[in-house]
């Protein structure tokens, strides 16, 4: 983007409080982090402090706030500062490309597959045979659509992305690049020294509104299915083995991992890099911190938990606490030993 | 699938002990994921528990098998209900694709690869310069094998995988969708400010039987081999660093990296999330437990080991049971202080 | 490669010390790998007892070294082992292919894109509407270089790489195969008991002569940039969060994470697997053992951390003794009880 102090305040139809209109702007962001190219936006009463050392060009600001004489950039007066930045974002923003109804001449699409006439391939994407795509659904560059496998409506399959053989995919799906659905289960039987694979004959379902980050590894169930949810979202890097049943409406965040056969409730967020081991059973609204291992079931819902293996917050702090006195602790056996040896002559 | 309890009774020439012949049943499922549209068995005594509360649509169970009255599924009756399920699976499963002979019109081969007249090659893979590709193995839908690579017999390359430049591929070798062989290993010199690469002029060997999941990565060498042994099974997100030597028939499973140089024995299991460090050694048959951390050379064979840094099982509980008392420690030295302080008057 | 002692002797113009010359060599290896068909290199005198151990067939020394009368290889001397040994490597190992300037017949460009003359893009690549490629850059086979991205000059793009639209990509960077650059970030509003998506309209600016490892994932700002500075290093599987800020000459280790909107300064090390939570600021030049998980801002420069949550080394040896001499403190105070309780009597 390219614009001038003015050119925005004009836009949300603010009011320049201080500041030169003529100043140039190339860039957005957050208070913290925004310089002089920058746009940025106090929205939040808690952010006052960077709103006091922000070097931003510009802050969109609420009528009423008084700032320090001192203030190095622009300020810019409006209703909603939070509703003014967003416009702003949306119209210099790197918006996604536009939905093309179409076909490239560059895709391959089986002639036994099964594709709405107002969908959106794009070059060196493979549509195998027996796979279905319903309407609205744009399959991005170089994905690979398995044979029979089900796409809804309305979805995003991002460029590189692998939908193996037979998987389902509900409608408004977003699958970011470099997602694989239904690869094989993690599966061997120690037979006279060798491992020797069982088959993964199952699919994975994956519920309407889900959203999967980049990276991101769904396996196919051994038989029947892998599920994820209704409105769950997952991120980057996440890895989900088979035969795990997923509830709706969860967050999982990057690099976690869940081990086969596991079934975790509804509402369920798990927090970066945690570990969940096989066959566990995890309830509603439960939330895990950060790295948690978790190792056992958890039957009651709503709890949060942390560490490893997962505990409840009091239980992790009082842990981490105990250690950090450890130093303290001993000195005071010395100290009891000492007094000991007096009390002992 | 789509099927009914006399259906299923028929197909495994079983007995029909309780319920309806024309219950429909739609998918397939352990005994405690099972619904009343699931087909599960009873196969084994340790899940006697899950067989009295299955809300399964139909259990195959052993001829002699005794039920509560209430049980609410269908309950079949046969010789071997582990051998019966699988006939089920199998008649009603996501079977593999397939194998096609033949070179889809929309793949790229190059005129300089070498390519078994029995091969399956998937639209929009590239076979790059002078590759050499054996009878039987089967390239996905965009996967990319490099310049000079050369892949063994009977294997199945998924979509989207990457084989780099040089790397050699043993027969019957299974790699899911988006495996990378061969990148370049982590390698930099730190000189007047910067990271100057160190050329990474090596390849990847992977054995025969040796199955990779989906998104792992294996770099190549510096100089040499970063070899994967014989029947070794990797699972998803695996991270191999330059020049590591794994051995024969090892589980790795998801998301566990091993850094660079380090040699890995025959049999060795590492659970999920472990990480291991560069230039270790990791004598024959140890098993790592989950998230373990290894840095530090084992030579002994056969242990068992948890936790970070890795210990022995005996250890790692005893370091846990002995944070978990820390609070009964501290008041035992409480009591001692205010008894000393007694003693002392 | 195949080639014999001698041949290795002449073309390095060393001295033949001991061995047979009609000895075939076939790889290379580090002296601690290295079998019989390698060839090895002595290059620092720390290796000593590795030189004394090894099973090379050829090992390169310096001319003066001194060796045990039983070593079994064959040793030729040299002016200086490392270069020797290079100038091998470079003769027989696998070179990335060469640079070959085209556009090959089965890659997509859009007729919208603007491609320098003299790139090199492989088959099933794709370059969509808008796009940008400078001079001496290579796309790989099955690449994605989304709409109205910017890739500079000498670039190499891996296979399967996926450029996301609006990114931007420096000069001299590398993107090894599988690395997703400019997916969205993970945001949603959680809006009558559904994740409501925010829109990421920011976008990624890669500085020049970064290199980013196989399946590495960084997203593109909510709005903004996510910045990976110039000369940054990261390895595979790293995933990097939206609008963070890396620095400059950066080492970022495989299957570490970063939580968006972190800033981390230049010159900072995180070894692989760790973990940096959200809203950070990390300053120059600090160091982050393996695994730590960074919880925290640092402010103070050039410091070493460990363990999690991340401490000094000194505070993390000191932890780790304290539990381990744990039993030791129970001891004694069993035995402070035992003799208060006769002290007493």
């Amino acid at each position: 983007m390219k614009t001038t102090v003015g050119a925005i305040a004009a836009m949300v139809e603010g009011r320049l409080l201080r500041g030169d209109e003529a100043h140039e702007l190339t860039n957005f962001a957050a208070l913290d982090q925004a310089d002089a190219s920058c746009v940025s936006f106090f929205g939040n009463a808690k952010y006052r402090e960077q709103l006091e050392r922000t070097r931003a060009g510009l802050v969109l600001v609420p009528a009423e706030v008084e700032v320090k004489a001192d203030h190095a950039g622009a300020l810019v007066a409006v209703a909603n500062p939070i509703l003014a930045f967003d416009q702003i974002v949306r119209a210099y923003g790197t918006l996604p490309p536009p939905f093309v109804v179409g076909i490239s001449a560059a895709a391959y699409v089986d002639p036994e597959a099964t594709v709405d006439p107002e969908v959106s391939i794009g070059p060196n994407a493979s549509v195998l045979r027996g796979a279905r795509i319903g309407k609205g659904t744009r399959i991005g560059a170089g994905a690979v659509v398995g044979e029979g496998a089900v796409i809804g409506q309305d979805c995003a399959i991002g460029p590189n992305v692998t939908i193996c053989q037979g998987c389902l995919v509900g409608d408004r799906v977003i699958l970011h690049p470099g997602v694989v659905v239904g690869a094989d289960g993690f599966g061997f039987e120690f037979v006279e020294g060798r491992h020797r694979k069982i088959e993964q004959l199952g699919i994975v379902r994956i519920g309407d509104d889900v959203e999967i980050g980049a990276s991101t590894t769904i396996d196919r169930a051994r038989f029947g299915e892998t599920v994820i949810g209704e409105g769950t979202k997952i991120d980057n890097q996440v890895q989900i083995g088979h035969n795990c049943l997923i509830g709706k409406h969860c967050i999982i965040v990057a690099q976690t991992g869940i081990s086969g056969s596991t079934r975790i409730g509804d509402y369920v967020v798990l927090a970066a890099q945690c570990g969940v081991a096989g066959h566990l059973t995890i309830a509603d609204r439960v939330t895990f911190g950060g790295r948690s291992g978790v190792i056992s079931s958890i039957d009651e819902p709503g709890g949060t938990y942390f560490g490893y293996p997962a505990r409840t917050l009091k239980e992790d702090r009082r842990d981490a606490m105990r250690v950090k006195q450890l130093g303290n602790l001993l000195k005071r056996v010395k100290d009891l030993e000492s007094r000991l040896g007096h009390a002992e002559e």
